[in-house]
């Protein structure tokens, strides 16, 4: 028999799909995958519903022509430069095979979420990562130089993510404009993974897009923001026509949505409708401050447990994660003592992860994080 | 500003996507894409309608456990081999990154289906087709010499598609077998796409994979199985683990859904359920059934009234698809007085189209089929 490609062989469950099937094998409380304890909004679901049985059939590759003015309004951009995609995991994807491959290296910070490394691999480009720095005092922080240094002739694309999953981490201004000069000078595209952007804790995060319009793909997603992550609803927002570097009229916009199109050919149409119909009252209602509110709450009630059970919390600024290091924990046992968690070595491949680290969700009920916290306790006390 | 890779500004609108937005342009019968007019069934309604708000998170990469089962149950093969995807295009971008990439031939049918070209590029193999024979009296034909001359060093999978769209072919046992020992003595993947499984006017299409377990992969749709073309959610059963060359407990499934994993993540959780649900009452109401009595008579509808207008029809054996020749009618002029159609170049890019060659869909009501023929008698008087 012939054997699969060693893209494929090198393909593997991820460490969430794995985490959250070993958490319901060991009866676990997830604080793992992120994916929100709360059932998505009603005017969400209700919308759905009227749409299954309305508009079941194929719909349009870049994306229902309802949906992508939906996303445009909401970012500000012209509907004709979003492409719907399945996820923003699809979102990333595309990008990948369209703006880099064989001989073009892409940079990213480590820890990294996991999808970068292997769709930069299967699009036959080569990651290189450079390490964020971790203080026990002052948490997590950029090191400019550092990515500086690791630009290179074969440099194409930067992916950044604000807020950053799993840091918590939302860069300022200055770290971002800093950033797209250097983007600038080698004349890299920017992937910016802002799918968590309407989750903040402190300022609101910079769209990169109105630093560096010309050259910035922003990727969001549906199911992050609202709190329906299996729906597969994500989007890609590309540099506006005018900035299209070959003069087609219709831009880039065109063949990311013709690579898109060979991958799944097209999203969900009801749920595209759906989201379509839900992302304007999730802005009128003021879901996304409700959602924070609630957010805050529940961040403060794991982060305070963690510390009282002697852990180095670092507070995230956004994302519905927190970091935390407690030497003394492994991921691989909480599991089968009942809690879920990430371990952090899933974030780092090319730099060694700081020992100990861990990143916990709190997008769950706050009954759900209150067992954690209960079950972390005995374990300490076991291990003490 | 820095280009897109050649690979994305090669990748445009399909033809498919390009003349359902054409039809709906002009106000005209779309007989082109090849979605059903008619609504999917009540029990895959009723059901997508109770899973939204109830399973709304991601799922596993490799598809809900009780999808995958059900699906197994269906093909009576083990869900364990069973990979959901987004749609059967998902299921074939994931093989084409799986099982061959650079230095690689696939080699294929022509005509063929929009996506096999550019995915066998995405995945930087070199496509290689065989031409169908067509023959204005006996119609479509495979030529074996021609298949087997085609096979290289190089060559490391085989795409088949039964019943085939555009041609509507299904191929015998006879062809089959010849074309397992094709790939038995190269050492070849098969893939065998077979989302019109259930579509069939004739003889039950044969499944390659009863023929060739160890090295077929078989692809399947909810979308066309279900009518629910927008829902995406597609299959692959892999060769079953006891086949695995390199002895991994869990098969080549595994690295195929690691695969999948890379590019979208899951398929959408409540639409799974709903499929999961539908897919035994289908089997246990005579859904498939009588889909085919209502097909056969709009292919007839259809058929009676091409010809009618002097139109040389080939009747498929499968598929809601037919072809037909007609010189005087060129396809991008029929969508503008009113009647949308596939042109035949579309299916072509390595050898020359069969001229005047269209498809046609009769996945359509009998009213569209009869308003689209009497726009084509008038269209042909003008003509005339
Ligand atoms: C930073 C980041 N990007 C992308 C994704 C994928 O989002 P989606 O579920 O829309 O595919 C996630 C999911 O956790 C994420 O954390
Ligand atoms: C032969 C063939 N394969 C695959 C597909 C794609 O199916 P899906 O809608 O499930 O992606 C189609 C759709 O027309 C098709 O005709």
């Amino acid at each position: 028999m012939p054997l699969l490609l060693p893209r494929a062989r090198a393909s593997q469950e991820s460490v969430f799909a794995r985490m959250s099937r070993l958490a319901a094998q060991y009866g676990a409380v997830n604080l793992g995958q992120g994916f929100p304890a709360d059932a998505p909004p009603a005017f969400l679901l209700e919308a759905a519903r009227r749409a299954v049985g309305t508009l079941d059939q194929y719909s349009p590759p870049a994306g229902l022509p309802t949906l992508r003015d939906a996303i445009g309004a909401d970012l500000g951009v012209d509907g004709a430069d979003v492409i719907v995609t399945c996820g923003a995991t699809e979102a990333l994807n595309v990008l990948a095979l369209s703006l880099y491959g064989p001989g073009d290296e892409v940079l990213m910070l480590e820890p990294v979420f996991d999808v970068y490394i292997p769709q930069a691999r299967l699009a036959g480009a080569t990651p290189v990562t450079v390490p964020m720095t971790l203080d026990e005092t002052h948490g997590w922080s950029l090191d400019l130089n550092a990515l500086r240094a690791a630009v290179t002739p074969h440099t194409r694309a930067l992916l950044l993510n604000s807020p950053y999953n799993p840091t918590g981490t939302v860069f300022s201004r200055e770290e971002l404009n800093a950033i797209v000069a250097l983007a600038r000078q080698h004349d890299l595209w920017i992937i910016s993974d802002e799918v968590y952007d309407e989750l903040y804790f402190g300022e609101k995060p910079i769209a990169v897009r109105e630093l560096a319009p010309e050259r910035t793909f922003t990727v969001g997603s549906a199911g992050k923001r609202l709190e329906a992550t299996g729906w597969r609803v994500g989007w890609i927002a590309c540099p506006p026509a005018g900035a299209d570097p070959y003069g087609a009229g219709a831009g880039v916009a065109a063949n990311v949505a013709g690579v898109r199109q060979q991958g799944s050919f097209c999203s969900p149409t009801p749920l595209q409708v759906a989201v379509a119909a839900a992302l304007p009252v999730a802005r009128a209602e003021g879901f996304y401050e409700g959602l924070r509110a609630e957010y805050r709450a529940r961040q403060d009630l794991l982060a305070g447990g963690l510390s009282g059970l002697g852990a180095t919390v670092f507070m995230p600024q956004g994302t519905y994660f927190l970091t935390a290091i407690y030497p003394r924990w492994r991921a691989e046992e909480l599991v089968e003592r009942g809690v879920a968690v990430i371990p952090g070595e899933a974030f780092y491949s090319q730099h060694p992860a700081p020992e100990g680290l861990l990143r916990v969700a709190f997008c769950k009920s706050r009954d759900e994080i209150g067992r954690a916290l209960e079950r972390l306790a005995t374990t300490t006390m076991v291990a003490t």
